[in-house]
């Protein structure tokens, strides 16, 4: 279904995206604060996937940089439109509409400021799913809609423009090379499709679902319900499905550096009901996998999410402070991201972990029988 | 004066464009290979700059890398024709004629393989008026002509285009951060010009005056003359004037790393004359400046050349060898090189020296009347 979303609903779809973004994909606060801006109390056309034209062309916009550097360096607000603009150019064709190539974090957000610049609608789809660190790991590529020709827009009216045919790690590459040297921020747009790729490639409703999670979360703390509950209702009725709760505890340890234009560290924290358990999180911008006394109990592509203990409000990698006292939880990704052709492009071999990939719910003793049975396959 | 080139003509140029390649500008022997294969028994059309159309387009290319590498990375041959290409499909319109962005070392060959394989004719003059480490470093830039756009195109088909405005030595940073992803070298095409910008922004005839320095050398040698003073009689018909003899010795030290994508080194040679100096010299690709017994006798833009000491064969930076016997002579730089603009962008400070710019016949003891009084000025 069509719908319009408004400046109303950016705290619930902020809450939302950084739910997904699984620990990264920048703050979208500063996002949703340039989509404010512009917007006013205008609207913006969120278009169902199911319902556009085959032809449409879309042309997703985004930033990319590690998210430590997006915090302290907020863009102006126009360099994705620029980037679009860029690409439009390069490729001789308007865009009829812009998407998001990733539905956490920042990223969530940078296609609204370009549809309120602009006036474009925005399809309610994404690549990712949640966040990941690299361009390369979408679920366009997967399914054969390549990255190049990428644009790129630098705050200082830089402009640059990369085609490495279908080879997109090589366009991952040299985009970040480029965003490395402009201090670490770029806009950019890429993965220029139409309605029928986005059919085939994309996941869908990815905006929509982030919006009702935060919502759910607002409203069940309103309630005062459980939002855990709350989160694990919403996903239900869509392709996530299955929420697990993975461990509470307290933060005893964070570990980050900013290595080549990613955000890399590791968290510990330790188990709140006296049995001595810890919890070890390892995250490239992104949480990446969780290890319970040593045991993984959840592993990309899986979401596996460190919320607030108390207000389940979702905390970054980079807001993780000793002493916090949180929940982490795993969400089972939707199937499409689990094929081996996913796994190859953003499973745990990807980041260079040698665990390979179970999902969550087989390896918190759910089997997906049982999954079957409490009444949750779509 | 229009004049073809052969293929006969390339063994004398590699030499002429080594020795004001100042120790850097890579090895044009490679790059003699590549305009042999292409150009076959054929010919290419050289153009006097004072001859062509004020409104002639012309799109220089180059190899942009470490030396260091690209003598372990032998391009294919296609790849500077291919970043023509992508500057002529950017820009919407096509070249007339290519040119050198730089006349020392593989970028004096690379615009004949072009134009060997495209049978565009080339403009003899060039941006550098020898070899420099940057893109940056051009009079081109330094009298009103930007690189950008600049297109970059790799061996495996990356295509990438890079517009900062003005500012070049973004431009040259981010098309570095680019070549250094690509394993070290990538081909160029940039500062896209009309005739009237090359009469007034390009150090004119540097393509004939390398292949007169290299023909003048070998001629000496097969007459037994000194190749040094059919040097220095050659440079005194060009803008270039003046040649020094600053030092006779042996290599005892090279010392020499691949840093950020360039070669950085110090050299030290001991005197042959049994006097105990020595000369240092401190290279970036190029040689940088001359220091005997700790007083700078040469300095950049001026060249300082090292040449094997009985037959003046030009030696570049990676092709020192402790224990060779060496000749280093100082060459004064034209006067559109010392200006205080052209400094800014090419002189000491650009290479974090203190040492200022003093030109090489007055650090010599030669004043300027001196060169005046013995008939050298143009």
């Amino acid at each position: 279904m069509t719908w319009r979303l408004s400046a109303d609903d950016l705290p619930d779809l902020a809450r939302g995206a950084t739910l997904l973004g699984t620990g990264g994909g920048g703050d979208p606060y500063i996002g949703r604060r340039l989509v404010e801006r512009v917007l006013g109390d205008g609207s913006i056309e969120i278009l169902d996937p199911d319902e556009i034209a085959d032809d449409l062309f879309v042309i997703p916009t985004a930033q990319m940089g590690a998210p430590t550097v997006m915090v302290e360096k907020i863009p102006a607000g126009y360099e994705a439109t620029a980037a679009l603009r860029i690409l439009e150019e390069h490729l001789g064709r308007t865009a009829e509409a812009t998407m998001p190539i990733e539905c956490g974090g920042i990223n969530s957000m940078i296609p609204l400021v370009v549809a309120a610049e602009t006036g474009l609608p925005v399809v309610d789809a994404d690549g990712m799913g949640r966040a990941f660190p690299k361009l390369s790991m979408e679920t366009f590529a997967v399914y054969g809609v390549h990255g190049s020709p990428l644009a790129l827009a630098g705050e200082n009216g830089e402009k640059v423009v990369i085609d490495t045919g279908t080879d997109d790690r090589r366009m991952e590459s040299l985009a970040r090379a480029i965003t490395i040297r402009l201090g670490g921020v770029g806009h950019i747009a890429e993965y220029a499709m139409t309605g029928a790729d986005v059919r085939r490639t994309a996941i869908p409703r990815t905006l929509s679902m982030a919006l009702s999670l935060g919502r759910a979360i607002r409203e069940a703390r309103e309630a005062n319900r459980s939002p855990y509950e709350a989160i694990e209702q919403t996903l239900s009725t869509t392709l996530y499905r299955y929420m697990r709760r993975l461990f509470a505890g307290k933060v005893v340890d964070v570990e980050r550096r900013t290595s080549e234009g990613f955000a890399k560290g590791v968290a510990k924290i330790a188990a709140s009901d006296g049995s001595g358990s810890t919890l070890e999180l390892r995250f490239q911008n992104e949480n990446l996998v969780a290890l319970r006394d040593g045991e993984c109990v959840a592993i990309v592509p899986d979401l596996i999410c460190v919320l607030e203990d108390e207000s389940a409000e979702p905390i970054t990698t980079e807001g993780l402070r000793y002493g916090q006292r949180v929940q982490v939880i795993g969400i089972s990704t939707p199937d499409m991201m689990r094929t081996p052709e996913a796994l190859a492009a953003f499973g745990p071999a990807a980041f260079g972990l040698s665990e390979p990939f179970r999902p969550v719910e087989e390896r918190a003793g759910v089997t997906r029988q049982d999954v079957v049975d409490a009444g949750l396959e779509a």
